[in-house]
């Protein structure tokens, strides 16, 4: 180890096989904490080449256990770098099984200020996130769409790794950000990927530059083991859609798939369904069939079929209006005439965690119905006293910091802004 | 401690109240080793200010005990950074104390290819390196010389870092190289210090100019921690003076003691003398002062009550040829006629070290009888079949291994080599 060290310290490469000893090592327990800290911080200073980042990932993702999807045909995975708001995935699942592809997929739960795709599931009355092995791949199979939960031990390495990250102050380093995801996805089995890298003051990436790269890193890792990738690169200065709050986003969720909901959320969707559809090699007359599949009712089909294989009740997907919304409401309103400037996505997210929506440590109980509606979106025209955004709470838990947090992240600003564009760019 | 670590690592400053912070939590244990290490490395790359180093190293020094010299006055320490056949501190400890200053100082035992000082004075029949704290104040007081084991924990930070900056890669850190070794002289206490800094093959420093920049970031230490300090740059190509293996050394440097011995031992005990008399701000006179007290046998004189004082035979001290030494004999011979360009002095170091005159772990008795002679120094003239070596062994004890490492280490060129001067530069 102090070899392998020396030589990342002095911008030396690595072979496959040192990056597998170190990654297979630490993951034994054989390899200490403090030489693994020492390397990371040697690769935050010299980098890893394509090369290394691809086999460093491989290795990674051979840590633990490989979900076989080698029974299902068209697979497709989807990742997001994480945003507020974003209930992308119930939306672009089931638009991608309608499309004919297969979505085989776990999901993780939130913690801290970002949600996650299994507890707003969960917002659906009987809906199950735990199958067995080949009630999964049968169910894959049949309908096109199966979510679970982290049962498996996807990875390890990586969770052992970002830990250790996180306390050494080697956290913000592009190779090793690029790794983590993808370990996680190639794990996770799937042909085909496609990621939806968030830019902006919501995002870990603050410029469209950083995103990029990050993009192009997760592509290349992606080619280096033999898996179609492209990323899309958004915008996440302001939360996607209207809603914040696990009940409240599928609502939105399904009145997308109704055919209704916002446009950034749609048109989102439409993109990564474009891009997996070339991912998964089909990209002829992509966008227009991705779009198809929320108009004719397919992609929404689809959703109902899966939820009812899960345990879900779908009387709750035809009417969403009936899923559990906390009764109390509160607004908070602009302080004078203008523009919304801007929005903070991470203060809509705090709001949401601290009305109960959310999970400070994993394991705590979330309320599925408190939330944050934003009934203006930035570079809109406002009055003053008009509400900005509408809090939907259970008898004012939280309410206080809640109503400072989203008072905090309003800016009003005299003349209309810049708003950017919510598709940034295309990777892959 | 994630914030320092970030600080350093993006080039920041540290107070010295964070640098406090660190070392007494890390040898509390509060401080883990991985975070440790990442802040190593981090350093290793961004490296520290004078400033930082200075406070680093007292920060270091304060981590254990301190050793209280204040009731003796023109207190004065020595350091070398490490050779071979190095037993400068049996001549200049008595000579400093035959210049009226107070030498109170604790040495090491020899580990792996270098020796230790209280190993080779244990070569002299009943001598003790265990005196109470009482007993050793009052020798150096009433002796001027005094010379103990590392009884105390003296900086135990440094013996940390140490062992992990061993595991990690970042043993070569000049400022870290630096506070390692001036944290423990100034824990030791001593007003003036003299250092001598290996140059050379078998050195850790190979060049000059490195050499320089290690003693310049000493001195610097050492004004920041209000000591004087002085060092002296010296050749270590070959081994110094013609005797490698304790008793063999204690011999030669009684010789130097009587007025005889080798002249590059003798220049090297004057020169360091007259750094040490200088960083004790007595710099009149001071060459001449030194090289008297090798004539006017007062360093001999001092030599032997300090040796009477810890409980040794002085009768050794008059004739050192009593002293024992392995009875068998082996010779290394000049593979052809030339100039004898290089000796390897690491070479005579192991050797020593394999016919059982140095220890691999720390614990292990050592044969004080045993040694490599150098009956040819670097650039004489050698004829074919001429012994340039003669080794001290003990009825064939790892004897063929050593002829190996010292045949491997001769090297014969056709043309004079040339030969630096011992004395390369002085730094203060």
């Amino acid at each position: 180890m102090p070899d392998l060290i020396q030589r990342k310290r002095d911008g030396g490469t690595h072979s496959p096989a040192e990056l597998d000893a170190l990654i297979q090592g630490y993951t034994r327990g054989e390899v200490p904490d403090y030489q693994v800290a020492a390397w990371l911080m040697a690769v935050y200073f010299r980098g890893l080449t394509p090369q290394e980042t691809g086999d460093l990932t491989l290795s990674m993702a051979r840590s633990g256990d490989l979900l076989d999807l080698s029974s299902l045909t068209h697979t497709v995975d989807k990742h997001s770098t994480g945003g507020v708001g974003d209930k992308t995935s119930l939306v672009l699942t089931p638009m991608l099984a309608a499309l004919g592809l297969t979505v085989a997929k776990m999901s993780g739960r939130g913690l801290a200020h970002t949600g996650g795709t299994i507890d707003k599931l969960e917002s659906i009355p009987g809906w199950n996130p735990e199958l067995s092995d080949d009630a999964f791949l049968k169910q894959a199979r049949e309908v096109g769409l199966a979510l679970v939960g982290q049962s498996k031990n996807l990875a390890p390495a990586d969770g052992l790794l970002y830990a250790l990250r996180d306390v050494t102050a080697t956290v913000d380093c592009l190779p090793l950000i690029a790794s983590s995801i993808m370990s996680k996805k190639i794990a996770s089995g799937a042909q085909a990927i496609v990621l939806d890298v968030k830019v902006g003051a919501g995002a870990f990436m603050k410029t469209v530059a950083d995103g990029e790269a990050l993009a192009r890193a997760m592509v290349d890792i992606g080619q280096h083991a033999g898996r179609g990738v492209r990323a899309v690169l958004t915008d996440m200065d302001a939360p996607l859609g209207h809603m914040a709050g696990n009940s409240l986003e599928v609502q939105e969720a399904l009145e997308t798939l109704h055919g209704r909901g916002p446009d950034d959320l749609k048109e989102l969707c439409i993109a990564l369904a474009v891009e997996a559809l070339s991912a998964a090699g089909q990209p002829h007359d992509a966008e227009a069939r991705a779009r198809a599949t929320l108009q004719d009712g397919s992609a929404l089909g689809k959703f109902r079929a899966f939820v009812a294989a899960q345990g879900g009740d779908p009387q709750y997907v035809d009417s969403p209006e009936r899923l559990d919304v906390a009764p109390d409401r509160a607004e908070v309103t602009a302080p004078r005439a203008g523009f919304l400037n801007s929005l903070d996505a991470l203060g809509v997210g705090r709001a949401v965690l601290v009305l109960g929506g959310g999970r400070e440590r994993k394991g705590e109980r979330i309320d599925h119905g408190v939330g944050v509606e934003l009934l203006v979106k930035p570079g809109e025209a406002v009055q003053v006293g008009q509400p900005l955004l509408r809090v939907y709470h259970r008898a004012g838990r939280g309410l206080t910091r809640a109503l400072e947090l989203l008072q905090a992240g309003v800016d009003i600003s005299d003349s209309a802004p810049q708003v950017p564009p919510l598709i940034l760019g295309r990777v892959g």
